[in-house]
């Protein structure tokens, strides 16, 4: 096995660093866990945890303290699960999560925590994008990455054609887009909610595709965070 | 005036760190801004911007590369606008939104921004909790920070003496609270949306003290991120 490397985009394996990331990652995906990386300092409740689950799942333990503070920048990262990376199909007849060009890895991280909260199962990424897969991801995510279907496409029209037929709803802050108490309403399913980058929001095509949305904000300010809008949109359509 | 110090809690004023952030604070609360500091590099339109701006509400800028790297800890910090604190009463006939030992300055940040986005304009920390003047708050809350009243009591009883009579709502995961979507059908003004801290949420006490609410989620999460539930429940009691 070639040695473990400082973690980047193409490597086909990431980590969960952290005994609480590595103790998700195991309940969670122990199949995607190759190895668990644990430092001499681990001990508590919390390292008998880790040690059971490894045991039970027949995955292999190694004492690398100097590849826990490589890896994490920290002396007190005392565990990693080191988890291989993963795609899915999409599931045709599910509800979607579909994030534009979303950049910033802890804003990420916590929608992916929200879509798990409120059953969107599906995720959707349009490159280029943050790295679901870095490890402040997985790590802003409380582990429920494990538990997503995670697709990546490089155009909103590569993703129509695996998405199957369904009800588009991009969220944009333009006037003739529907208030979100009034549209969940009438909401159709299957559906897909559809946010974009950060700073831009959703390109103006998006609002032909589908039935626009904006959740009701003062004028006093210029938008809500992207994490923010999207778990409210999620929250809103899961709810009735 | 005494040289301008790195950002401590216990200093009377705060920096606005940033072109952006310094634009925000000139543009909604001139009267608190004392003066802005400029790098040699600073050009553009939002400099035109700044500069008129000073000019206008007749502030002084003052060239100091040198402090702005040193507040900053950047090279390409090129504005700054040094803001006087200021805590506020309570508006007894508003609605409140109160937050019990946060401690993650931009979870802070974001719920600010988001509380000026849904007319959540009185906001109460109960300490020990995060600053909420740190240059890295101000920044997330992306200038809402300066439209907003803010005012902090050292426990919630000390909040209640002056909150007026109104409906408490406290966020907790408890089983016998309302689901939010339930809650906000028949929920009663002027009212005060309570939540705890990031790790271990609101005390059982507050269940006692109001209609405890929470948020519908899946058993796959232990809970929500706080920003995304104050976000959620500020939405929810704002849009109906």
């Amino acid at each position: 096995m070639p040695p473990l490397e400082a973690y980047k985009r193409q490597l086909p394996y990431t980590y969960a660093l952290g005994l609480y990331p590595a103790l998700q990652a195991l309940e969670q995906a122990p199949h995607l866990v190759s190895r668990v990386l644990v430092h001499s300092k681990l001990s508590g409740e919390g390292a008998d945890a880790l040690y059971a689950a490894c045991a039970q799942h027949k995955i292999r333990t190694e004492q690398a303290e100097r590849l826990l503070k490589k890896l994490s920048g920290k002396d007190n990262c005392f565990a990693a699960a080191v988890c291989n990376k993963q795609q899915h199909d999409l599931d045709p007849s599910g509800n979607h999560l579909v994030l534009v060009h979303p950049m910033d890895a802890g804003n990420l991280g916590t929608i992916l925590r929200s879509a798990l909260g409120f059953s969107f199962l599906d995720i959707t990424l349009i490159t280029p994008c943050a790295d679901a897969f870095d490890p402040q991801v997985i790590r802003a995510s409380m582990g429920a990455i494990f538990s997503l279907r995670l697709s990546e496409f490089d155009s909103f029209e590569a993703y129509q054609n695996q998405a199957g037929p369904r009800k588009l709803y991009p969220f944009m802050l333009s006037d003739d887009a529907l208030p979100l108490s009034k549209a969940v309403q009438h909401k159709k399913s299957p559906h897909s909610l559809i946010f974009g980058n950060e700073g831009s929001g959703l390109p103006a095509e998006y609002a032909t595709w589908g039935q626009s949305i904006k959740i009701e904000q003062s004028d006093a300010i210029d938008s809500l965070n992207l994490a923010v809008s999207a778990a409210i949109g999620m929250y809103a359509f899961s709810s009735l």
